[in-house]
């Protein structure tokens, strides 16, 4: 059994973790951090555990991380930057969760995320951690970057149409919506029950972190300049992101796009393409890794409409993490992930 | 006091009618009719209407319409163009809260709603009921046609900039997020809290009734073509629609876009454009007849992106069919209106 | 007009006190407090008050709370027995929302709330809150203390049984079930749509403080010893209390049960007894002051089950703060409060 | 692999029972029947199980249920009864989900299901089937009745105190809170999401079929009569049953009611008796086969509250039932059932 551990995991994405590694045939958890938990049994925290697990959650400083063949970062913007370089550099491979290593322009990163960068040295070596782009950059990875939950779900919606010259790159609209697990298991009011419940709320409608995560790597692919606009929206449930991407016609699609959507993820484990007139639940991924997307093209006009849906915690976060886990440590890139979706 | 019927009450609407007139002070509802409830008293079947009414509901054919100083249609599409015509005719004025009267090319009607129009003579004689723009015609009509609830949140959201030059008219995009209520009180599947709860769903992303009822408005208001896809979005709440409207610039505006919008709506008793970088919540208008919308331009980029919430059996429905019977019977257009949204 | 005051106005019962406040035809809110807001426009933190106020919240010590006919204490537990004395001994009327003055016996309150009690003189004075009981105590008093929620609820359903011989007052079992506003605008994890969203949870269940505030109604009406096992639990909604209470019979019932609580509650103008095999829905009384109730005998056996359903924030909290403070002001008792329930 | 048969599975408890064999290492699926589906793809209905079955809804009678090793009956009440008796005879299993074969007394079955019963004499075969309880018989069965939701988690909470001496039998109270999946997949208005959602009511106060279920079972453990009063209610959302179960102390109890509680239970695979002073919740559960259970005495009282959380649909239906297949067909009793509970 490899060995596993994970920095930060009393939030959603450390349980969620737990969940999908005690699934894992050739993994095993062997420490679990937390300042504030120290000395807890995980399962008391997570009463969804008990009977999964024995772990205690551990101080940042007494786990024996570098023992560790892997060790995520479940912890907020900015701990990985910090804390993740000594792990690396004794050789322990690394997957960062957070927002740390994902932007390439560090100056667009200290923009968005509001601090100087701890080791820049290290972004330039992270892999970007969608294995539908960079499956064999993964599998020799030391550091790799979990994508955010908004950007996994635009992003897969739209790569198969980026650098096709019949489509408009510069008037790209997503328009997402989210449930309340993506905001954390932070004590806030803005996330209430008593707040989100019965309500939608349109939320960083002036500009959002994962626009230029997006743009990031569209630009990359389609090689040419994105224009986006990306408005997410809290909805009133406590998992899965939907997210709405409307791209211009500038001319006849060359080929049939659901024909073309089909092709390019027929080899993909966790991409469903459905078939034609479909339109994706997120309950249709609750719990599992599979990233679900139709295509329209709304009333014959000049607009392509791809609605795509993922569960925020698992493709969005802890699911691909364990999938990029599993290409760096060469088990099954299913391993631990094939569970059916909950629904209803 | 005016007399007040309500033909079709069993409904979402209807029961929303019913609350709203219980606070008016110049009007009663003296009838309600119902094949498959009559005989029934309105508050067994609403208990929430315990103590404000003694109606029971009657049968369509017995009900004294004809002695009614108005007439609401709170039907199925479809039930009004057949059953107006005979009170319009008796000078009984009427309000249909369905699509009947909506559409004023009855090709295009007939196409969305699969059915030959049964009055099509009445159609053209009908006003369409949105008061920030038809308050003078809807003084003196008789038959006027509700708009929809994603039409109404759309429409306003846009108008103030329709027929500029800077503003690109062929590519606009709506999308909505709308609570279960708007599907009406009809036993289906696919509206169960079992199914629509904790999940959000895309539908009729090929194409909806509304986009051409939106479309027709927007086209006579800027006086050239309009472009525009529509997408709707079920999430799991029961009332509350949020539409997201995404205008790209063609120009630089030619004045502050706030300003314009608060300058538009200065007089409008029921739109209130909130103050910038503001997020409009669904929650923020429960029960009340108020559109709240703020205007975005996210990064200073070639987007405008407009917000704008209505509770949709309120502004999207029933209040607004009640401002528009103020406004038809001479009432304080208010009237009955002056309710304070629910929140939390 | 009556000059009004609330001290700690940024909670769920403070911004309800404005929404019912602002329907009131004979009082005006002339100073809301809030060290945390101070400043800051009342419509700001709450847009759904946005052209119902231009109320800015003030300091504590600034506001001329002296100079108000009465004042609401809308303050965490703790507050108002330190703060409402000075108000009281300058002649102003006070009514507390929170549990200060609940309890006559101290050290009961003390072992519940955890403090030593800083008013006790004034506990001795106050006027329990629950109209239904004390109307007349209520008419004249200085100071009252409003009932809590679940209380509200769970006491009104059982009070025409209290007393009787037939009703076995030793094993009396309330089952109470309500949504997340109950908890309060406070950042809290427990509470996060998160958490508490598609799941329900009992808490509380050793013992909560909200039981010795029902015995001691009970006690004082049945003029016997009660035995009350009272266990909350948090549903994923954000209003409504539903609370079953079950009676075990000693006895036949000495009359129909159903007329008893009928001829009961009679006169009351927000006790609605509903008729027989009927199932109250908290939804009926979605912003509105009345407890709906209804009374069964499962299989005619010896146990009668009593359902009442209330608006925690309503009747549960600042709906019942306006009843006492029309008594006490001497308005009508039903204004501001003749709302009808927002269903669905 | 072991072939099993589904009849009826377009319902809830079908795409569960498919969700769970998915896992299962040593059944497949062969054969799912309806009436209204025949011709469909499973997994057109239900998108989640999209890349897990290729199997088309056959007609009832052109499935090979006769080549089943055993067949689920997830049909209505009375269908099983007039259908598993052909197969029964052909020496096929059958576990039936619905309630047709639970109680033992016909008269009693009839009264509540309101219609004759059409194979009295399997009923009389028929084990029911909760392992807890009848794990022997179970194995060596032909036919097994699965227990209906509210019954399973009613019964294990308070198994272990049957026939003691200090319970008072008589007075048993067990309060039920359920989400709307419960009701099943059928078209209603009354769990539509715009009734059901926002809101708390009880049902069938009057009277519940679950009622003489629990107590067939409590009345054969405790060798006495139970006096239970059972009120079920519906809270918004999809999955999940808590029930607190209050028990009526005539004595103080014999031993430590807590490691009672474990010492019971502590081979069981799915039931966790949580540690002293826990509150479950339905999410801990959700999607799991557990059921998880606290014990308390309130106020050291005379009186036990104990509250136990299932998954309706997994331990309180498909997930039972197929902990009762495993045991039938010799397979390990944990077989396909080791997720981890979806949480948050």
């Amino acid at each position: 059994m490899k060995k596993i551990g994970i920095v930060g995991g009393t939030g959603y994405t450390g349980v969620e973790l737990m969940r999908l590694l005690a699934h894992h045939p050739e993994v095993e958890v062997v420490a679990m951090t937390s300042r504030g938990e120290a000395g807890r049994r995980v399962d008391d925290l997570y009463p969804s555990l008990r009977g999964h697990t024995d772990l205690v959650f551990s101080e940042p400083g007494e786990a024996d991380l570098a023992g560790c063949d892997l060790v995520f970062f479940a912890t907020p913007n900015g701990i990985a930057m910090q804390e993740a370089p000594a792990l690396l550099e004794q050789g322990v491979r690394v997957i960062d969760l957070a927002a740390d290593y994902r932007l390439k322009d560090l100056d667009v990163w200290s923009r968005w995320y509001g601090m100087e960068h701890a080791s820049p040295d290290w972004v330039e070596q992270a892999v970007y951690g969608l294995p539908e782009l960079y499956r064999d950059e993964i599998r020799g990875a030391q550091l790799v970057a979990n994508p955010g939950c908004h950007v996994t779900a635009t992003t897969l919606a739209v790569l198969p149409l980026m650098g096709l010259d019949w489509v408009d790159h510069g008037r790209i609209v997503a328009d997402t919506k989210s449930g309340a697990s993506g905001a954390g298991r932070s004590a806030a009011v803005h996330t209430l029950m008593a707040e989100a419940g019965e309500s939608v709320r349109t939320y960083a409608a002036a500009g959002h972190r994962h626009q230029p995560e997006i743009r990031q790597t569209l630009t990359t692919i389609a090689e040419r300049e994105i224009g986006l606009t990306f408005v997410p929206h809290l909805v009133p449930m406590v998992r899965g992101i939907e997210s709405t991407v409307y791209l211009p016609l500038v001319g006849e699609p060359g080929e049939n796009v659901q024909r073309l959507y089909e092709r390019y993820y027929a080899e993909e484990p966790f991409v469903d393409v459905m078939p034609p007139n479909s339109h994706p639940e997120t309950r249709s991924v609750r719990g599992n890794n599979i990233c679900r997307m139709a295509v329209h093209r709304p009333l014959d006009g000049p607009m392509l409409v791809v609605s795509s849906v993922i569960d925020n915690l698992v493709k969005g976060a802890a699911g691909q993490a364990v999938q990029n886990m599993n290409l760096m440590l060469g088990c099954d890139e299913s391993a631990g992930l094939e569970l059916v979706a909950l629904s209803p």
